[in-house]
């Protein structure tokens, strides 16, 4: 069933607002009697029935709150070196269906494509609908929040609880026990780190290790730095969310 | 380093092929002295050496076998329902990172496009070479092979020790135990099977169901049919190579 995000506490009459309308009666082609799931702005969701549709305007009605959940036990950061072409776009995507709490682009030392003040904005703007849609698609209760970071260092490490670096130097040495332990153990909120495609500079690393980031081998292959990211939210899912 | 798949074994010279030639030394400019590593047809990987290079021929030598090997430890297929666009290309490309042995692009009840034999035959000629330079990239010791089935049920089920279906509505239903009990078990070989955006129809689960199959909930969000795959390879990766 179609889901929606709202951006307000839902009443028991809900008036489509005009991105809505044209997705649902446009493209859609629901009509009156026709049901939709509705997230409001404290993550509650309602089964909605359409009542009304008229003149470009649509009413819906609460029929029932549904109480499943499907977000992930813990919270999920995950921060990933601005790579080139649409690689943004896919891991907002992917990470969403995943279950990524948020996303932090930055431009890493090693970033072949760097986004300026300027052209982030635009670049989140987009992202921040991908991050909608596919959270609607994948019937989230949240929509992921997409940030801008103008280097590593800017990022406020200090609110997570584990904090781990996806380090290709450790995959090829064989480290294969840090991410292991750390799901075997109690975690709130996470955040794991992701350089770009030319990977992370020593400085970079020297700051994380700084911070008490954990270098961890992400297995033996050597994933592109799209894929890393689907990798750990996967591993957290299934060390997590399957028994 | 650039890796490269032979399709012989490899004595102590070795003339670069025309494609390899064309690659390593006109697109990575590669010369006289410079290394590269070389998987032969038995799945061994060798440092070569460039000794020559003249004329549009280029001939390397043996420098020392690499003894590391990357492959996950059981073999996996996965079969897939075929969907629209280029998301074959995509599940071959990430599933190659993740280490996938076997690709099989199927025409489900419920796919919105079909390959027929006309078409099939280019289809899978251009996804080996998509999974050849995964290979290559991702530095594996082989080559995951890429097969048409024109529906379901002509797959061989019967070699497989380890049979999973992926099925949405064991998801919706909160399954989460097969997944992790499997994972946890003796594994030589395993299929997952993977429905098309349509999802996977009523006879061929009833068919699966006949040939052994566990339908399995793969965590409670709704993942793209090209997603689902990955988190399948993930997970194997997470509970049998990291510890």
């Amino acid at each position: 069933m179609q889901r929606y995000f709202a951006k307000e506490t839902i009443n028991d009459e809900y008036s489509l607002p005009k991105e809505m309308y044209k997705h649902a009666i446009k493209v859609m082609r629901m009509s009156e009697g026709d049901e939709f799931e509705l997230v409001d702005n404290n993550q509650s969701v309602f089964l909605m029935e359409l009542v009304l549709v008229e003149n470009n305007t649509a009413t819906a009605r609460k029929v029932k709150e549904i109480t499943k959940n499907v977000e992930l036990p813990i919270d999920v950061t995950i921060a990933c070196g601005i790579s080139k072409g649409d690689k943004a776009e896919f891991i907002v995507q992917k990470a969403t269906e995943m279950g990524v709490k948020k996303i932090i682009f930055f431009n890493g030392d090693y970033s072949v494509a760097k986004w300026d003040e300027k052209r982030q904005k635009k670049k989140i703007e987009r992202l921040s609908k991908v991050a909608q849609s596919a959270s609607e698609q994948s019937h989230r209760n949240f929509i992921p929040e997409v940030e801008y970071a103008s280097k590593l260092s800017s990022i406020d490490f200090s609110k997570y609880d584990t904090k781990l670096v996806a380090y290709e130097e450790s995959a090829k040495q064989g480290e294969k026990s840090t991410l292991y332990q750390i799901l075997n153990g109690k975690i709130e909120n996470m955040i794991a780190i992701f350089g770009p495609e030319g990977g992370i500079s020593p400085n970079e690393i020297q700051m994380l290790l700084q911070k008490d980031c954990k270098l961890a081998g992400l297995g033996p292959r050597i994933m592109r730095a799209e894929t890393a990211p689907l990798y750990l939210l996967s591993s957290i899912s299934f060390a997590k969310e399957l028994s």
